[in-house]
């Protein structure tokens, strides 16, 4: 047990939404005393960074919570019992219709603070043609990269999600030891 | 306004807490149909990789929403009203003791499907010794890596958070440079 440990001494579910379910638990700390935690409990997420023919395959898309478009790596939650490779091969297919060898890069805390979300991380190489349909609601643009670009924009701040920042410095790891 | 837009029509706050707020709101997509978006707010935090004696200064700390404790690179969140570089400052000693100088190593969104994070990611350097009170009921370790233990960690996926990985991975390309 962690000497840090917090403890639950109330659970209060606030909301259960279709993907996020919410909750304000009491605690009691290490030093005796109460305090509340604000928690999102989240599925989980995959993101692919997929490179066919040096290029990354990037999705545009409209993020509603940021009220923008954002350019990142194929990316989507994982269903309830599926296996987060099998996740990324799905959603790599839906969202660019490409089928490859996925190589894992990482498992990887979103924001600790206050969501239990994982993503996990891929390398997607020897990439063929093998779509699958995606949900009829999603609304994305395939954006192809050349990979020197891509690794350069994560550098300089250009990219500025997360998951494609850091997939993309991982990925670009391996490239260059192989 | 981008092509893909999706319009708020309804607006429903679900909770106000003290650190997010959660909200569903039904919106209008680009085919004319109704979804549903859960969107949690959150302040913004920062993050900051600071090194000293060629050691990188990290924070071990129990995460009630992973039930776990966990190494991060030293972080939190933004107060209303402050910039992200005097939260970084501020951060930085409240945590470790440590002031130093600061460069900007990019803005990301944690997880742009659901929550409006943004996490602002600084190297900072030059420390010295200048601490500020931390808050009574945080109980955190501070840890010093090797510096090139941590790029190796954060390459190997041993660091399982994501701001702290790309810290470092980020930090280590202009170390590398200078």
């Amino acid at each position: 047990m962690s000497k840090f440990e917090e403890k639950c001494i109330k659970k209060e579910v606030i909301f259960e939404g279709k993907i996020i379910k919410v909750e304000r638990d009491t605690v009691l700390l290490p030093n005796g005393r109460e305090s509340t935690r604000e928690v999102v409990r989240h599925p989980g997420a995959v993101g692919i960074v997929a490179i066919v023919d040096n290029m990354l395959l990037m999705v545009r898309q409209y993020r509603y919570a940021l009220a923008k478009e954002t350019l990142e790596i194929p990316a989507g939650k994982i269903d309830k019992n599926e296996e987060p490779i099998n996740c990324a091969i799905r959603e790599l297919r839906e969202e660019t219709g490409y089928q490859g060898a996925m190589t894992f890069l990482g498992a990887f805390n979103t924001s600790p603070g206050f969501v239990d979300e994982i993503i996990y991380l891929y390398l997607a190489r020897d990439l063929i043609w093998s779509p699958l349909v995606a949900d009829e609601d999603e609304f994305i643009k395939v954006v192809k990269l050349p990979w020197q670009d891509a690794v350069e924009m994560s550098i300089n701040g250009q990219i500025q999600d997360a998951k494609s920042s850091l997939g993309i410095l991982l990925a670009n790891k391996i490239l260059k030891t192989n």
